[in-house]
């Protein structure tokens, strides 16, 4: 795999990890979350598996189900895997 | 103009004054930017003009040919006009 795409991948994943913490941390459920964010729980589940390439929207849309800023949750996945080397 | 619609594009729009300022304090036109995000020129006239939705790896790319950490974009963004109302 090449180093960019490696990189990609592993910037999804932590996004995906930065956004689960945050939800257990709130003692959500997948379903639950998706309902104060308005996005399908199936959604939820790609996007904490790091399987999807999430809209800037989006991300807000999750930010608000979370009760956070949306840089706050984009710092913890710099946190969990650092993005400028992408 | 639905209120989260409105809120929808303030989002938008202040992104793309985050990534305009931030690439004016580093002397680059919106071509510089282009080829060191690898995005087209006129993508980045888009986004700064709060007309592209994109996506979390564009705004990866982006950070890194602003030189700067992704939440430090976002963050910029969320001063102009508070994200967490949308």
């Amino acid at each position: 795999m090449q180093k960019s795409k490696q990189h990609r991948k592993n910037a999804l994943k932590a996004l995906g990890e930065a956004v689960r913490n945050r939800r257990l941390e709130l003692s959500l459920s997948q379903e639950g979350l998706g309902q104060t964010a308005d996005l399908h729980r199936t959604y939820i589940t790609d996007i904490e598996g790091g399987l999807r390439n999430l809209s800037f929207l989006t991300l807000l849309r999750l930010a608000k189900g979370l009760n956070c800023l949306p840089s706050e949750l984009i710092a913890e996945a710099e946190n969990l895997s650092g993005f400028h080397k992408i």
